[in-house]
């Protein structure tokens, strides 16, 4: 797409917001065929974000896909690098890919991530200052490191995710979880988060650097290799190696 | 109950201490039909804290209850608050309840509890503080904003508890660990528990605010109006809303 | 052994470096029969840890026992204390022993301990400080006031270790886990490594005074004489003693 078509294209909406009550929202990611987010992608959550900071009823937010076999994968390897790095800083003054974590992690509801298909790591969000304080050192080095794919029931045992369940019960769980935090006191909500948050949330500080390194890190030769050699065999297409992203990443420096 | 009665009637005895050996103290909640607790609890439990925090020679407190089917339930809502309120605040400077808790963390002693039945978070006394540096952040945003009954064997997934056993299978399992933790050298004991407190106790200026919201939000007509309904229900009293607090808690806001 | 035959002895080697590939290396302990660790141990460690730390294109190290029913048991009890504490401070300032274990920690490759076999907690080397971060406070108190064993199947419950294998599984596993580092780039890794560091590991300050604590309860006679006890039992002998500590350790002080 060259720069002219993409600067005047209508940008696609990605990501839907539905007010199921005043008090319960959910926010479904719908980008197909693979819920690649990218710098479009960033606006259309943080008028989310900002809205759950702001609204003076919502309680509690599920954030789920649409899209079979994806939850929210990675992050667009197509979409120029200057497209991400131009956006101005959010209100934390991190970059805008973190700083919306950070906020979402912060506002006064609780937010369920309803995960059906694959999620990614959002290297520069975040996860080396969270991982290692929500399952422990080791096994966050493992995460991080080992970069591969981890299936539900890992997940759940290393407390990466609060539960994992057959996928039959996933929306009976997250709607009874959702609709019971709803019928709670919107104060005693935001209270118990804010005093949460102090004892479990990373500092700022400890985010911002990840930006940059992680930014680096892509531009880096040695990283951009790798993207083109994943990109000949499949990258950012559906099929096996989108499916299978973690074996792949594992082939390409034998 | 008047207070002129109150005022003037013996306290009822609650928490009644066994020196099992030297070494080796239970410590026994019998207030039946609920082990409810409140204001007349606490210097019955402030006294044995302070007995386990100067004594020369208990290495261990295992913690039980005497009433079937109740650990230590939640607070006693029928007291009055002022009697709650007027109690002076302890050693550590934090009002009673969560200065005892803190006391015992602290105290040169291990102390398990040994759990058969049902137990309650202790708003105030530092679970916002303490669960997310035990489970991690996002299994204890889900017990403290879900608010739920956990089972046991949940609660070993989460790390809330360290085990679940067999109902069969806990007193040996408490017995065996007490008599051999007993056996421990008390200096070694101590000192390990002191270091160990430096890496995971979070410090009293996270827990002192919490009571202050807690005891506001208590107060709130919201609050107050959901104490009303679960009273008409059969809150603090024998029955189904004691036994399955967690579904009807769910209910009121519906 | 007298001193004299001990200056001049032949240190025998019990650590030994294997280089799979330049980027994936083994540190195999075999100092039969039962890989106890003491002062000669600590040059040889110290060395291969150096090595880590500088060496170029190092990536990932496992670090496995020779010696069949031993990982890395307990310090040497019978090696003098003036051998241990006359040694000079690491780089970090720290003493040699915990000196290397917070480097190591440090080191910008990623080390992957293949446990078959008993392995001990190493006090001094930061236990209290580094436990508690992993595992919760709970767990991590009756794990250090317990002092018994600890089976694989509650280790990975617990999240002392990241995973709890079959024995047929576990090479192939960690196999597969190291050539697939060893594949990565090396500054992706230090860097990823490093901040997960600034998030999860305790700082020197913390682990310093356990070392002296350590020694100081060793030397106290109420250790001295568990110690002899132990030894008249078997202890530092290949056979029941060493094979089940847990149990042994349990039953001195009855």
């Amino acid at each position: 797409m060259s720069e002219q078509i993409r600067a005047t294209a209508e940008v696609t909406k990605q990501v839907y917001l539905a007010r199921r009550s005043d008090h319960y929202w959910r926010v479904t990611i719908d980008h197909p065929p693979l819920n690649i987010f990218g710098p479009d992608t960033i606006p259309q959550l943080n008028e989310i974000i900002t809205a759950l900071e702001t609204d003076k009823h919502v309680k509690v937010v599920v954030f789920d896909s649409a899209v079979q076999g994806f939850f929210l994968t990675h992050y667009d390897f197509l979409a120029r690098l200057e497209d991400t790095t131009r956006l101005p800083p959010g209100p934390t003054g991190l970059q805008p890919l973190p700083d919306m974590l950070v906020r979402l992690s912060r506002a006064p509801v609780v937010s369920i991530a309803s995960i059906r298909g694959r999620a990614g790591v959002v290297p520069g969000g975040g996860p080396m200052a969270r991982l290692p304080r929500l399952m422990g050192r080791g096994r966050a080095l493992e995460v991080l490191l080992g970069a591969d794919d981890i299936p539900g029931d890992l997940a759940e045992l290393y407390g990466y995710v609060n539960r994992s369940l057959p996928d039959s019960d996933l929306d009976a769980f997250v709607e009874s979880l959702a609709t019971r935090i709803a019928s709670f006191d919107k104060q005693a909500i935001s209270e118990t988060k804010r005093f949460a948050d102090v004892a479990s949330l990373p500092p700022d500080f400890e985010i911002a650097p990840e930006w940059d390194v992680c930014l680096a890190s892509i531009a880096r030769p040695a990283a951009q290799e790798r993207i083109r050699m994943l990109m000949e065999r499949g990258f950012h297409r559906p099929g096996d190696v989108e499916d299978r992203l973690g074996y792949y990443v594992g082939q390409l420096g034998r």
